[in-house]
């Protein structure tokens, strides 16, 4: 069928246009129909929009953009018992094969067979309807905005990364990189029991968010050392947990050092190349380590901490364009702009 | 030697005098002397007063009284490297055998050599001045007061227990019970992941204290049923973590049916009989349980979480007397006035 | 559509017979057609025979018996990509809503929608042929039979009850009960890490299948007292893992007794009546307690623990009935003859 | 005092001479007296005698060598319990500080302050009597001879390694490298629960002691590719769980690539130099990571491995020198035959 979307065609050829979709928009027993209401845009939108791939994923037909969603559900399939016509929800954008043997392990998210929104050669959800797997589709709680609930998707995997890093209370934890990312992960491992973060970057502007929390220090490393502060905050001992959300390899020079022995290391951002790594430093210390991939059963988390305050997202969002705007929008986005953390998509 | 202490002869009688104590106040090479300033007044210390046992420790000889402590270092041992003469400490009360198996394996709170302070035969910390275990003994940062630093013993049983029950981020928890350590595994789990607590109690007083806090739901069981706020809050689906913190066999008769599936639950108050239970409700919900005692490893956590901000121990502090009223502070702890939580004696 | 099925029609009213079943045999996508060789009769297929219910699950209406199956994969569906025509398998017998909650969190066991066979008012697998999803349907290596293929369903009762009891290398555990499935556990927690299992019975046949096993210490109740033995044989300290599978009340009395502590209680025996239970004794050793309900992914574990040796079902393949005798299968499992473990039928 | 010992003065000067030592051989109240009887030669006793260091550990005094002994208790400290004179023993080698933080949660192995028999400047124990922590000495059963007594140690590498890996029952382990310590973690993580094992190594003699274990792969590097065998073994899914025991850093091209998804690798031999890791690889499986660094409460779980027969010793050792021998028992050591893998010296 055909549905208007934010369709790239090509790289920098972005449009609000009809496109030709392998879908319709009955939903099946399991499935649910929803308004899209808000799309954030991603860090990858912006990629595929200004380089036309990320790694092996390259965008050879035209592609619909946008997988952070939420919006209100219009129409429920017979199965469905958890939601109803009207509930405002946002939508998990990976869907595994439900009987594949990753999934029933728990970890769906690896499930190779997984398709994923805005991923080539997979449609974005920057449609004005979607039909998802109410599996999938989370009701908001009304304290809940639509625009918080369309971060749900970056705010999963920081809440994500701060589940595999198995946080004792009162852990002390590093985070390198405040990008979107980064921030989410400050929020989160905060909100998931650590007293304190120390979270490093070379943007001035990001770090400038997080002033005036307490439970957070701020490492500008245009002119302060990671190393040196977290020393200092730890009795010399180093940090329990260590998030790298960077992407860069430069972390990997001292991870090991600033974490304290039997702690863990969660690594988020994806580095180019192969980093070169101290397996003795890691050893003498029994220091754990371990990588993250989207996320598996957090977003219903990651709607409480943020219904119960926990977190707040709000400030995170920077400037919100309407559906025909689209295009300014992502060019926004691709602008970079030193205090811009999300933009957003009204439909 | 002989020194001034709070000293129990025997049931209701207590007094402030000089008593006979086998130690001296020279610190070993791994020790330190410490000026006591703050003594809370634990439930434990009252029972002793007015019954002169608890179970099958008894009260046989005269005893110092208390075992929450704050104070200020004046003389350390000479392995003692991390603290200083001047620095501001609380000081964990009990002392095991650090060579024993539990030690080794890191559960030293289980050794059965442990020596806890006002616990018969072993004196308590009501006295001017005490020699401790330098490993047992913890710096308060500059804004952590001593009257707080007094409370990291109680609040360290909730730490514990937080941390027991394996939070996930984003978890719902029940805390049956209100009094001290129900309070503080209410904040603690919050602190270490919570989204939201549910705290029941008949303590109308109490549940008070707990009002405002949004993450908080109080359920006031004179009038409201636990069962359904709990099912309310959880769409019907049961806490993930079950506290028991009321001492009373009443929780277990619904403790089951209020966890989901999966979840947990940690028994931290201590019903005097048997308790019924029901095996096959455990089973088909593969619900997992345990207890705590005391606590182990945590003391520097509980600390941290204060010192950030993201446990406030302020408003728990009810009232506070000079040493020389010590037993005018004994018979206020022992009204149990509804609205007091922690009575501390400041020396 | 009509197949061939052992029947049961009202209480011991057995026989094998044309009924009418709501499926076809035509696979799904995802599904495979199997053409079923042996099928072990499980206690609870032989309770619907005796007493035509188990609590709350009635034979209201005729019912194929039978979960314990093994067979040949004879048509495959168009997605399944990890079986072939030909190959040996064996069949998990309860399938989830694979789109559920409990599903996508890795505990498929606990989705109520899971149909099973054989537990009213579902069919069972005592029938030539059955068609299942491919998901659950697992190859057995050569090295296999199929008979051993018909014993990986209570099998992975007791393997799932080895990793739910989180055995740490040499590990002492206690199983009470030596019935099919304490024999499960005994073999499942020595091929999971114990270095010794001490198995309690009053059925003395079944402790002799046990003899000769230098890591298997075997307690006959009707003249040994289990406590003495568990003490003499942790040095006072007790046992890491006790494993419940007697369902009886009566080791609870003694449980918490026997653990060391930090040690695991898993019970897996179903008691008719709430228990009393020792709320205190389990905290001041912290010991964790915790139920299972049949298991989740660990059939593919089963298999390879026998294909590589280190489980032999082979002795406990009590005799083997062709499909004609069924009902004569069912009358001997019955009888509960005390040397016999499991009775199979052969198609 | 002086007593009698190997000694190494320098490089390749080792002799059986009087030395004075720092100590005398009355116990403490918490310690034990013991008649080495057997004592183990490691391959760093050969480092020492051959290269004079290793990594930053320098032989600059004369110093006795041996850290792996067994032998009998001839005298206890007053606060002893567990141990009597005859006890036959082994005695863990390295001390902590027994108040240290390390000790106290657990991780003792990690205290700076363990002084580690043989590891300059602490003297070794191939002398004729030790005084020894009675909280690091372990009573042999029975059925335990002395020479395995004395490679416990050894095997307390590998039961530590297996228990770091979280072995779930029926995983596949890789194990690179066939070493005295590859061979320990091979028979550690079978017994540890592991269905099968598969080890690589270019030694061929080594593999050939693993010949007739049928849950034991090996593979011969020399003519095998180590991918091709794990591919075939796991259904192209990788292994469960990788030891990698050689400690060149060629097993890290290939180590992610072959772990399943939600795999762990369990680092234990120690590379020279950094080594370059594709932390991508690891990401997108989530694939767990981490190093092992001696070993921590393990030493009682490996004995009763032993005395249970999961675990045999004996095809180890390669032969038993007389303590007046010992020079010939270290050149024999130094010549790395194919097919020694312990060489022990009997006093």
């Amino acid at each position: 069928m055909k549905v208007q979307g934010v369709v790239l065609d090509a790289i920098e050829q972005l449009s609000i246009r009809e496109i030709d979709v392998p879908w319709t928009l009955q939903p099946a027993d399991n499935e649910v129909k929803i308004a899209v209401k808000t799309v954030g845009i991603c860090g990858s939108d912006v990629h595929y929009y200004k380089h036309g791939r990320i790694g092996d994923f390259v965008v050879r037909e035209p592609m619909i953009l946008g997988h952070e969603a939420a919006g209100v559900v219009t129409q429920i399939g017979k199965a469905v018992t958890h939601l109803r016509v009207g509930d405002r929800v946002c939508m998990e954008p990976g869907i595994p094969d439900f009987g594949s043997m990753q999934t029933l392990q728990g970890m769906y998210n690896l499930d190779p067979a997984v398709q994923f929104w805005a991923t080539p050669p997979v449609h974005g959800c920057l449609t004005p309807e979607v039909v998802h797997p109410a599996a999938l589709t989370y009701r908001l709680p009304e304290q809940v905005s639509l625009a918080e609930g369309a971060l749900i998707e970056p705010l999963a995997i920081g809440v994500y990364a701060a589940a595999k890093a198995r946080i004792h209370p009162g852990d002390v934890a590093v985070v390198t990189g405040a990008g979107t990312i980064g921030l989410m992960i400050v929020f989160s491992a905060l909100a998931a029991g650590c007293s304190e973060v120390i979270v490093s970057d070379v943007a001035t502007a990001k770090l400038a968010l997080l002033a005036g929390h307490r439970e957070i220090t701020t490492v500008d490393l245009t002119r302060q050392d990671l190393g040196e502060v977290v020393r200092a905050r730890t009795d010399g001992r180093g940090a329990d947990i260590f998030f790298e959300a960077s992407g860069s390899a430069k972390p990997y020079d001292s991870m090991i050092d600033l974490i304290r022995q039997g702690g863990r290391a969660v690594l988020v951002g994806m580095p180019l190349d192969k980093v070169p790594f101290d397996v003795v430093a890691l050893q003498v210390k029994e220091i754990e380590l371990t990588g993250t991939f989207r996320y598996a059963n957090v977003w219903d988390r990651a709607i409480k901490l943020v219904a119960s305050g926990k977190i707040d997202l709000r400030p995170l969002i920077s400037a919100t364009y309407p559906f025909d705007d689209s295009i300014a929008a992502f060019r926004r986005a691709a602008e970079h702009r030193p205090e811009d953390v999300k933009i957003q998509i009204a439909l």
